[in-house]
């Protein structure tokens, strides 16, 4: 079963891609396999480039775009709702321990929001959260449990690995 | 059952994306679902930005990387061989009539080079191939089929249909 968290937080430069990134690299070294979703709010965003080969593709109809190179493999689907769902299922076809969803997604099992200050996080903190990740934990009362991404990136993981039913023994 | 088509040619510019754009638009225009490859020779080519969050998903570990936004899903994937088999792989979850691969690709049923002239087109002819497609069908003798991929589209799509079972009646 892949666990689904989701990082979240309020504003630009709060701190969640580094919270993703700490989280992805200690859970790879302990051997689980990770994939991440990146939530993206512009309307007509394509990771494509104008006036590319693959671009052109698209612009011509086609439902499906892939781009096949010796070391990556990217396929482009043009959707009409439902995103972060639609990413997951396509997910599923790997057998991945864990997904990342950098962006809100309430269903996740474990949510972790990611604020700069306790005034910050309370426009944001969902019912249940695991812990709040914060590059400045002094910014907040002492009866939260706030953990800094550099600082604490192995105790995040702990905390992340004892919600999961995976155990994973290293192969090194 | 998808058919799967390769366009392929000799160099930069001989005209396979326009021929590839052309067979996209008038299958779409039938019904038909489209699928599209792109071969890409590049050792380390990724279609990602770096810097970008998704992009320092990826640095960090995850296997998988997706961005999701309202349009259009894109997942991203490292691998280490036969990318255009993984891409095709991937391609089947969806119920597409063509899968079109703007590259060579041996096993595809329809080949479909592309060249300038006939000096270029025999350095890549296979043994079997639909037709050629040229910009320039006046460089050919006049045993070759040639079709211009600009003035031919119809002829080009007609062909190509002929050789799949797959019947569509227009919706409209």
């Amino acid at each position: 079963m892949v666990l689904i968290i989701s990082v979240f937080g309020h504003g630009r430069k709060c701190g969640k891609t580094t919270t993703v990134e700490v989280i992805v690299r200690e859970l790879t070294k302990r051997n689980y396999k990770v994939g991440c979703i990146k939530k993206i709010h512009i309307e007509n965003f394509t990771i494509d480039k104008e006036g590319k080969d693959s671009y052109r593709h698209a612009k011509a109809g086609a439902k499906l775009v892939a781009t096949a190179s010796p070391k990556e493999i990217a396929i482009i689907r043009k959707i009409q709702d439902n995103p972060v769902e639609k990413a997951l299922e396509l997910m599923l076809h790997d057998a991945l321990d864990f997904v990342i969803i950098e962006g809100r997604y309430d269903k996740a099992k474990i949510k972790i929001p990611v604020a700069r200050s306790y005034e910050e996080a309370k426009k944001i903190l969902p019912m249940n959260f695991l812990f709040i990740s914060s590059l400045t934990p002094e910014k907040f009362p002492s009866y939260l449990k706030v953990l800094h991404p550099l600082k604490d990136a192995e105790k995040m993981v702990e905390m992340i690995i004892s919600q999961s039913n995976i155990s994973k023994t290293s192969t090194n």
